[in-house]
Order: C-alpha cells, then sequence, then structure tokens
C-alpha cells in the first residue's frame, strides 16, 4: 500500500508519518511506501526506508500530476494556508486551501483506482453565536476566508465520494493544542503559545479575554483520529463524510490555571492578556460547545482533561525541571 | 442604475425584465440600462428601449469580463445547468454552475464599484431525512452536484461580501411551479408538467409516488422576492447573505387534486404515475418542510394555496375553455 501525506512536513504530517512508521495502524494492508510532500522539511528529517520526501509545492499541477499518477491508495490531505494567513492573503488562501483540493480532486476523479483521501477540514468553518451547541446538523457560517474555503472542499469531498470518484472523509478539527515549536499565524496559535511557551521560560499573550471558552484536541488524538478516519467502512459513512471531532470545552483562564497547578505561577506569570482586534475578530465567532454523537459513535477520540493534555506535552517533548509548587 | 441579467434568456430571467420594464421596482434608483446575458434568446423578445441583448456563454472570460466591465450597479445571477443536467454531466455542472459563478465574482472584486448581486441558489442544496423540518440553520448536504454546486457559491457569495468585494444574496429557491413552456432537464420539472401539459390536452406523469409531499413557490413570486431581495438594506442582512424562501409544502395529489377541482377530470386523467428511478434518487431526497423565520422576517412572500398558483397559472398563459365540472 502506498500512503501519501500532503503537509507531510508540517507539525502534524510528521507525527502522522512518525506514527504509521513506527505503529503502522491501517487496517488495509501493511504499508510498503510512504510518500510526504511540503514545500519545506525540518533538517531532522524521520529516516525510514518507505518514506519518501517530497519537498514541493503540492498546488503547483506537475508536481501534484506526478506525485497522483503513482496512484497512492490512501492521501491523507493536511496542506493548508493557516487561518491568520488565509484571512490576510485571500488570494494565497484560495489558492492552496481551495484551488489546489479541488485539483487534487480533479485528477483523483481520472485515476483508474480512486482513492481514499482523509482530509483536514476545521471547526472554523463555523461563525458567530458562540453560545449554541454545535450538532452534526448544524450548517457551516465561516467568518473567515479559511472556513469558508474549507466548507467548499468539504462539500466537493462529499460529492466526489458520492460520485465514486474518491472514497473521502473530512474531520473537522477542533483547536490542536499543544501544538510544539514556534507560534505561527494561525489565528489560534495563542492556545498553545500561551502553554508552551511559559514552560520554556518565554513570555506568552493571549489576544482574547481570560474566559472565553475555546474547543480543543492534543496532537496526539487528532494523530489517533486521521489514522482511525482511514479505518473506517466507507458503508458506515453513507454519503455525509464530513465529521466533527470530539473535543474538549476550556477557558484561557481554565488552561492557564491548570499550567499553574502543573507547573506553578513562576511559569504563569509569564502569561498577559493583550487584546487583538482582529485575532478577536475571528476568533470569537468559533463555537466552543460541540455536540459530537456521530463521531463517538463513529469511535473517534478526544482528550479527559485540560491537565492530561499539558501533561502529555510535557512528557513528549521531554521538558524537565518542572517546579510544582502546589 | 444599469442592471445585469445573467441567465436573462431562461423563463425567470425574462419575466424578471418584464416585471422590471412594466413596474420597475428597484428602491436604489430608476435604471437606465437593463442588459440581459443568455446562450439564446426567444424570438419574440421583449421591446424597450432600455434593454440590451447579448447573446454569448456567460462562463466565457472575454464575454464576462467585457460585460462586467460596464460597471453593472445590480447583477441577477440566474444562470444554471439545471439539476439533472449537471448530474447527468459532472463537468458542465461545474464549469458553469459553480466556476463561472466563481469568475463572475473574481471579476467583480477587482471593479472600482462593487455591485449588488442577487443569487438564484435552490433548496436542492438540501439532501435526505425529508421528514426534518428546515430552519435557518440546518446544514446544506447535497445529494446532487447540483445542489453541490451551488451551496459552494453561497459559501462564496458570503465571503465575499464579509470582504466587501460584493454585496451578494443567495436565494434557495423552492420548486418554481408552474414553469409555462416545455418540460426541461430540471429533475422537478415533473412539478410543473402536471399541471401545464393536460391543460393543453397533453399527457403528463410524475416519477415519485402521488403521496410526495413538494416545496413549491410561483414564477409571480419569486420574481417579486427577487426584486425585494435586491432592495433589501445590507445592514438587515449581516454577514449571513443566504435565505431558505418561503413556500408551500403540497403532494403530487393534492396538486393533481386542485386541477380537478379548477379543470375537470377530463384534464387530469391525462396524468399518470411513472416511477422514475433517477429522478426519485434525486427529488425524494429534497426536504419538503421548511420553517422559513429568517425569510418571512425580511419580508419574502410565498403562495397561500396550491389552487392560488393554478388559477394565477391559467390566467397568465390566458388558458381558455376550462371545463369546470364540479
Amino acid at each position: 500500500m502506498h500512503i501519501l501525506i500532503l503537509g507531510g512536513g508540517g507539525f502534524l504530517g510528521r507525527r502522522l508519518a512518525k506514527e504509521l512508521i513506527q505503529n503502522g495502524g491501517l487496517d488495509q494492508d501493511e504499508f510498503g511506501r510512504l510518500t510526504l510532500v511540503d514545500i519545506a522539511f525540518a533538517e531532522d528529517r524521520l529516516h525510514d526506508s518507505r518514506l519518501e520526501f517530497i519537498e514541493a509545492d503540492f498546488s503547483d499541477q506537475v508536481t501534484i500530476t506526478n506525485i497522483l499518477q503513482q496512484q497512492p491508495d490512501v492521501i491523507f490531505h493536511l496542506a493548508a494556508i493557516v487561518s491568520g494567513e488565509a484571512e490576510k492573503n485571500f488570494q494565497l488562501g484560495m489558492k492552496i486551501n481551495f484551488y489546489a483540493s479541488l485539483q487534487v480532486l480533479e485528477l483523483c476523479r481520472k485515476l483508474a483506482i480512486h482513492p481514499r483521501i482523509v482530509f483536514a477540514s476545521s471547526c472554523a468553518v463555523f461563525g458567530c453565536d458562540v453560545s449554541r451547541i454545535i450538532t452534526d446538523e448544524v450548517a457551516p457560517k465561516p467568518r473567515s476566508s479559511y472556513g469558508t474555503q474549507k466548507a467548499m472542499v468539504e462539500l466537493l469531498m462529499n460529492d466526489y465520494s458520492r460520485r465514486g470518484f474518491v472514497d473521502a472523509r473530512s474531520l473537522r478539527l477542533p483547536t490542536i493544542a499543544i501544538r510544539p515549536g514556534k507560534p505561527n499565524a494561525a489565528t489560534s496559535s495563542f492556545v498553545s503559545s500561551i502553554i508552551r511557551e511559559p514552560l520554556r521560560g518565554k513570555k506568552a499573550s493571549y489576544p482574547v479575554p481570560p474566559e472565553t471558552p475555546c474547543w480543543i484536541l492534543s496532537p496526539k488524538h487528532v494523530i489517533q483520529n486521521f489514522i482511525h478516519a482511514a479505518n473506517i467502512d466507507e458503508k458506515l459513512l453513507g454519503e455525509d463524510r464530513v465529521i466533527n471531532l470530539p473535543g474538549l470545552t476550556v477557558s484561557v483562564s481554565e488552561m492557564i490555571n491548570s499550567l499553574e497547578q502543573i507547573a506553578g505561577p513562576e511559569v504563569t506569570k509569564l502569561i498577559s492578556y493583550e487584546p487583538d482586534a482582529f485575532l478577536q475578530s475571528i476568533v470569537l465567532t468559533w463555537p466552543p460547545y460541540f455536540e459530537t454523537l456521530r463521531a463517538k459513535e463513529l469511535g473517534f477520540v478526544s482528550d479527559s482533561s485540560v491537565e492530561e493534555i499539558i501533561r502529555s506535552y510535557i512528557a513528549e517533548e521531554g521538558i524537565e525541571n518542572i517546579k510544582k509548587q502546589h
């Protein structure tokens, strides 16, 4: 079996590749080949004889045509321009988040064997009325270009699947916390920063009021959910291939309090509130309350507490010298 | 003011143009110019000094660029490949219903003055679970490529409006009944045929069981709603520019019974049930029950009874010799 990860150089793509190499996990078959595509890869690349790195822009027609002609069986499509950047650079967002995804689908439609696709969509397809509980039947009404582009690709993934051109499943990801690495242009970047940065002695700020609830999922569980999505029998999904992933609703102050319980006030005193109108205009339209019945019935998973998320992060990153003061 | 109707040669486009010429109706200003674009126009064209006919494919880039460079103030976008044809010819549907609409938006984005757009979307964006009542918050889950393409354009219309590139309003049209003329490739074509054809002494059939409920709106009221949509203050709409139009839920047998009341059994005996698997696969996924609170608050209108719809049609078409036998 040949697996392809678009966006394989990103944080989630790399972690997914690592998991597949170490533990396999796809039911269909053992994979003989894992191709990662991204515009850049970190210097400390993963090593495995089954791995292939393609440093290229997947939106380039020649590049993606050549890649898809190798008939991947499963495609994880994680490549995207993040929310903040897609809002500031409309054309770039349309190009990568929408047109390039449509191009992948069009090329897959013409393949002899139609691949299974796991598409990383986002809960940013929802907007406004944040008090509302989002069920599996609530309409996406994005309040960002990023959310719009993701919602359009979900519709395409459904129609192309219905017609038998591909076998897609679109996962609406909560905000992923805690992302390692550096802050990025995602408007939700602060959700990770306020935990990650103080833990390495650096300052961090949040742009929304501390009582703001967020809908989050850990990297560990999103990877587990990606692999689970690739394994679900098409018949169990029916014609609606869009799944609101389960997550955890937690406020900014709850995250900070939990960090203080774990790492002490010396760490959390590095965190401050710095209101940002641009970030608020997007983040405060994301609903934080979900009822993810379908995802749970299908066996998708989430975290039990923010404490679990922080402790996992500390363990995964090998962070030491945590001065627990309570 | 310059008004543009894309799809101006179709049944609704022509009727809208006639209404605008005869009664005006746009609050912004008297219009000095009305441009109709379509691939073909009927021989008996409307006559008015303000009218301009462009017989061309609006999906052609040069054509639409030239048309839009004339800076229309209001665009009624009614051009489409109908549902049955878009299902059978996937690429043609994508080209006209999706890409060409995106091209219109992209060109409008680059104009000095961003036009108001009234986009004819469709209740075909909804699919499955037909027992459910569709409120303004229910997610579109199309079960046809036509519905998918319409839903994608709605998302674009919203995002382009939010960003100030256009000022759009997308109306989700119920099945329009009774359409004059000939049966067409719309999967809902039978809803009109079963009234129109027997009234002129011709046979007609319906492809779904007689108890099947349909969600319908008369041509008269859809035209009134198009004009109303063009007049609504942007502030009243906010960021969600998609409106489920009001309509009437009526079963096939109720339509036939009403026709019999009006025109007698000599007419309705021309109607028969001829099951069609392809048409059922689409029509039976369209929800017939709606709660259109937002549309009603905004002042959109619908019909009071199927009898009113049939009697209006008979009057508009000047049909005589109705042998009322009851």
